[in-house]
């Protein structure tokens, strides 16, 4: 996945590395699914070994924001899973907005793993004026003339892109206009933004590059150790 | 993203940076789209300017794998494109397997995406008895039964699993028996496989909760610029 921004994603000077943020996120995960296995209180032992990270980590990463465990008793699972969701900002409910309807953004409308964690999609947009003023999976899909006026209407803040690559900047430059705060760009394109609005690239065949990429590399660790013998 | 493994994901001593493999997808897509817009040739000063790295890092990171450039005309996009897919692995077509038709995962075996970067969707499976037999976009469902079967005849090395976060290991585990080289994991839960398979979580939600992180940790330093004044 990249996190493209015009400053570098990782500079030494962040105060809070964006690794941590994720990793909050996959605590926030693991805690969800412990409560809802019965289980009240957990350690950063726990947490550490469900992530494959050391509890000195998960100890560390949590640091940064209070301190949330009791002696002898680790962590009260709904009072870290409150506390991690007023750190994301997911204590209380963000509408967002996909832009594309095609094969894409139709299927990301119909996932119902955005409402869960406090994600409503409110709006669609799309150029195709056979598409508009219909919902799909309930969410009503208007034309992107209307983007502006409808973004700031219904007070959307977040906002995925999902069009053929050659339309996503052009696309990410209007939402910016809107004010929004952050873009999920789902184009197989680069986008640049500026500072002050988030940037997250999701790229599904850079993905699978990944794949094959680790598992050659594999096959080059093995020979070069075979040619060290 | 999560790129979860049991081994930490940056450790030091690792030859190759992940962070270089997710950037030479990249470099790949942006010489795909210069060369499709008739750029026979390119720099590291304009590859770095699209993706907003330094020139400097683009030619780091290609130093890993040989000498690319000419001087005086700079990168040839046709050769540096063939050279970063043998390097990435996609010089010859990857067959996939996708575990779970249900919402997302019918989804994405409708994607484009794949197979214009190397990656054939061969076959799907679910333990829906309604969904089997049939093709799904042309991808013929499997019941999961036949996993071990279907894989190793269709002589499928990767895969994409997207079943309910509750069934996510026991497939995984399943897949890791028929000697898959690599899992994508679109269910919300972190998995664990061995050394010697590669694994990436992609969980739509996190992304969302880096971006609503993202514009709180911007009010938190708006707020503490404002303190010190």
């Amino acid at each position: 996945m990249s996190r493209s921004k015009k400053k570098p994603a990782d500079s030494p000077d962040d105060a809070l590395p964006k690794a941590v943020g994720h990793r909050l996120s996959l605590y926030l995960r693991e805690l969800q699914r412990l409560l809802s296995d019965g289980q009240e209180t957990t350690s950063s032992g726990r947490l550490g070994q469900l992530l494959g990270i050391s509890d000195a980590q998960v100890r560390k990463d949590l640091t940064y924001f209070g301190h949330f465990g009791y002696p002898g008793v680790g962590y009260r699972c709904d009072e870290l899973i409150d506390a991690i969701r007023r750190i994301l900002g997911t204590d209380h409910r963000w509408k967002v907005a996909m832009i594309g309807v095609g094969n894409l953004g139709r299927a990301l409308l119909g996932y119902r793993g955005f409402a869960q964690q406090s994600f409503d999609l409110a709006a669609a947009f799309d150029v195709d004026q056979s598409l508009v003023g219909r919902p799909i999976d309930e969410v009503m899909v208007y034309h992107l003339d209307s983007l502006d006026e409808t973004v700031r209407r219904l007070r959307i803040k977040l906002a995925m892109i999902a069009v053929p690559a050659t339309a996503a900047q052009e696309v990410a430059d209007r939402l910016v206009s809107t004010g929004i705060e952050g873009v999920v760009n789902f184009a197989p394109v680069t986008i640049q933004l500026p500072e002050g609005v988030s940037l997250i690239g999701v790229d599904l065949a850079i993905e699978m590059e990944q794949l094959t990429f680790a598992a050659l590399n594999r096959l080059r660790e093995d020979r070069s150790a075979t040619d060290g013998d």
